[in-house]
């Protein structure tokens, strides 16, 4: 897991470094990738995903503590719980985008596999997801920005 | 470091995978951040994160590797090294910056220190970044999308 010196000076006050103590780590994000395709349940993150049941528990556990998911119990006999998406959760799906958007366009992928294609419902076409500012509408990285003075 | 198994099935095919499998690991994402307030120096680094020696040289040699940084000599006598952003390297940093949203929308950081606050250098305005379809200007998670039948 994510261990994030928090009160570190330079990361204290940096919303980068408070968002990576919680999510900073491959599979917390995938377990997140497999919440928004629709799994809930420990048994098929860990068929999907081939992670340790230990490691899985504690990453749930991590994720059920930090906000992300809630933990529903949906079966008394047997007892049996599943991980929904809180709107914490549900957020998190803009940084996958762009996170899968960044390998596919450096060509990490070099396994010569398909990778799946995401579509708008409404238009048929596909999502090419790009950060903008939501004022100016620019990409992130296009025009200069500056650290405001305090 | 992110060890994604990446020959598993619901892994191989997935470019949110792969791009975790090099930078799903918070020191990685603290080392690009670095990288773009200027940084560019081993003890820089070093000095800025309280990361472990040995810990930095794994993660500069992985995103050296991986094509992030190029590594420059910059003095010979004695001999000195930099690390510079790549492409693929300045890429990232719409992904910091919507990690680093995400984080602030959910009230992750309580400390109660100030965060700091970036402006187009053109307008003065704040960056409030967001993640919309290139084509439609929609925000990812706003509107209905599904995956392309292969």
């Amino acid at each position: 897991m994510a261990k994030v010196p928090l009160d570190r000076p330079s990361l204290a006050n940096c919303p980068i470094a408070h968002s990576l103590s919680i999510v900073g780590d491959a599979w917390c994000l995938l377990i997140l990738r497999d919440a928004h395709m629709g799994l809930t349940r420990f048994d098929e993150f860990r068929s999907s995903l081939g992670i340790a049941p230990s490691m899985l528990t504690k990453r749930l556990t991590t994720l059920v503590k930090e906000g992300l998911f809630k933990k529903i119990r949906y079966s008394e006999h047997p007892p049996r719980e599943e991980y929904l998406l809180t709107p914490a959760g549900q957020d998190i799906l803009p940084v996958l985008f762009v996170l899968g958007a960044w390998g596919q366009a450096h060509k990490l992928c070099e396994t010569g596999a398909r990778m799946p294609v995401f579509i708008d419902s409404e238009t048929g076409l596909e999502i090419e997801p790009i950060v903008v500012d939501k004022i100016t509408g620019v990409e992130i990285g296009k025009a200069t920005i500056k650290r405001k003075k305090a």
